[in-house]
């Protein structure tokens, strides 16, 4: 299959590039390189050091013999999309290209008002696009269970069955998203099932959860093809951070009281989840939504889970609970379907401490590239001012009415 | 009361500027003449011959001895808007300032784009505007009845009661908008209320139904004040532009079946809404939506008042089923709650023989304005490429796959 990857030097892209292309499909990738461009505005890099993408292919291509075209194209820039779309003939695009960390969105009006702008003029280029000349191709855009919020009742994949007033239907699932970031995926979502109807296009919209790890198959084939792996307030996820925060031997920060639950799931399923939705294609016309996550864990527990594991490798840590930049519910119901993709024959890699042991690793073996004042937030949602000025290690940073001075031991 | 009216300028925001200056309250008003520029690109001016804005105030000054500011703003300049909003310090800021016409956010991908950007960022915009210098200020937000679509149960106001698997939430009503310019109002409800939840800001969302009728008792004051009057196919609403067909003798351009049920409003009322919206702010934090329309019609139905009305004066009025340019149900279920602003003490004017007798002698007193060739539709809701050549009235354009040939009598 010939699938094209939108994002596919980033977290996510790269290593999802690797897997289809292992498997014998066709793969281009298109990035603008604005996620690296973020690592120096942010002033912390990846734990990881990643090589440039043009290194990347190339050793790909040694080790496996599969070529992978790259564009360096800004899909909000319509010909530039344009021009890719004719001279890859996609059957399947996978659409990873979009700023996708809610305290980035958060920091101030510039930021919110480019992630949504970026956001959905790429999307709305991509579905303009795909109708004009590419009109069977399946997209495949990623999505976040952040869409949903955390309504007091089941979450389930997209839609809903609504009985009121003794009438029923079938409605796409009410929204309560958590940042601009989030609400630019809520809007990319309307707008994409309106393409679906009016022109007859077809995607899945996977609604993934939060992601850990940062080895597949492929990338441990060859150090060349190392994944990011990001552990600052912004584009850190939770318990990423929470493993570099161990290796560094300073407290795992928990926001608030640590209640908040939300569906996480491993890269390893990350890649395999794109794979089974680009090789079982929705009918055209057809709109889907996938929740692609694979357990759920509140905050708190995964903190806890990290701590145990550290005691094993004989590290001693320790939890603090700081004042929390977002505006969330720390205690909350949460109970979200994901069967969709278990039906197509996802088989998951649960979080298990052998997987926690290597990711412990992973941070304890670059630990020495670690930024300590990169890691406790700096972004305060009730504040419209975040923008910080760059830091050296000395002095850590925090919100404003953030967090109290952290102690290193 | 203070009060800011972004869109000032326009079909609603004229009379609205108007209607609150009569009342005593300190109006100014915000435009940057986008939707006089949208006449000549489509080719199709107002049927009334409107004046320019410094003289419609400069008329209401000299009537009523209230003067009324006026700033040539656009809003999706921050800057700009942050200026006006610091030397007004308003007490509610009233937001027309959107592209309105679905058809103009369908013609092709830049239009698209067009309408979701100025909307979604011109409303950011001012949210942050709001935070950080008037957090205390009421934004009346005009949004659509059309976000909700035309689902199978009934329409509750924003939001809605949900049991489902045993357990009970009220939760934002799902959305299923019918064009790109639907989904920007709903892109705009969605950050709104994420903005009075994280900030405290204070927002009324009027999900307004289709205004009917350009009087209102202040523009009736003198023919100078006189408002839009739009019957074109990008910018006419249904009803008026039935009138101005039956004005000139040429059939009613009623879209497929005609069944499509929506609500509709006079714009009497939709002055009316706007104060009693003012005067009755929400709570700090509080995001609250009015269904703010009257009664529900068809399009069949209206068509069909038109045609008898018509008969009274004279006329003998045609139907004429077009292939629809929409993609929309034609045959539906719509029932719609609208009592939040009738508690407040709304009193309807309802759709009568006399207000169509008026404003059927409206379109007749201008019917020399009218250009044969702006009413039949040219923007066909499944086509990417709906740009028109400027055209002559000898020629009548009509979208692709569209509608046959008229025969004019």
């Amino acid at each position: 299959m010939r699938v094209l990857i939108l994002g596919g030097d980033g977290y996510c892209g790269w290593p999802t590039a690797l897997h289809l292309s292992a498997r014998g499909h066709e793969v281009a990738i298109v990035d603008n390189f604005l996620r690296r461009q973020w690592d120096h505005e942010l002033g912390c890099e990846t734990l990881t050091p990643i090589r440039p993408l043009h290194e990347r292919v190339e050793i790909w291509r040694e080790l496996s013999g599969q070529a992978i075209r790259t564009f360096c194209v800004d899909i909000t820039n319509y010909h530039a999309l344009a021009d890719v779309i004719v001279t890859t003939r996609p059957e399947a695009v996978v659409h990873y290209a979009e700023q996708r960390a809610a305290p980035y969105s958060m920091i101030d009006r510039e930021h919110a008002v480019f992630t949504q702008v970026n956001n959905v003029v790429g999307t709305l280029n991509l579905l303009f696009a795909l109708k004009d000349l590419a009109p069977d191709c399946h997209l495949v855009k990623l999505g976040t269970m952040g869409e949903y919020g955390t309504p007091n009742i089941d979450i389930e994949e997209g839609f809903l069955e609504i009985t009121h007033k003794g009438r029923t239907d079938v409605l796409p699932f009410p929204k309560q998203p958590g940042s601009f970031y989030h609400l630019s995926k809520v809007h990319d979502s309307h707008n994409i099932m309106f393409c679906c109807r009016i022109w007859g296009l077809r995607s899945t919209d996977l609604n993934q959860g939060v992601v850990y790890g940062t080895m597949t198959d492929e990338i441990a084939r060859h150090p060349g093809l190392i994944n990011r792996f990001d552990y600052d307030d912004v584009f850190g996820t939770v318990l990423n951070r929470f493993c570099v925060q161990a290796a560094i031997g300073v407290p795992l920060t928990v926001y608030g009281r640590g209640g908040q639950t939300r569906g996480f799931l491993d890269i390893r399923d990350t890649v395999r989840c794109v794979e089974l939705a680009c090789l079982n294609p929705p009918a055209k016309g057809e709109y889907r939504v996938f929740n692609q996550f694979t357990e759920q864990f509140s905050v708190g527990d995964l903190a806890e889970k990290v701590a145990v594991a550290g005691a094993h490798l004989g590290v001693t840590i320790e939890v603090q609970h700081l004042p929390n930049p977002r505006v969330e519910r720390e205690e909350h119901y949460y109970n979200a379907v994901h069967t969709r993709l278990l039906d197509l024959g996802l088989e998951p890699h649960l979080l298990s401490d052998s997987l926690l042991d290597s990711l412990l690793n992973i941070a304890i073996e670059h630990r020495d590239r670690v930024r300590h004042d990169g890691i406790f937030p700096r972004v305060d949602w009730r504040s419209t001012h975040n923008r910080q000025e760059a830091k050296t290690d000395a002095a850590v940073p925090v919100a404003s009415g953030g967090p109290p001075a952290v102690h290193f031991k």
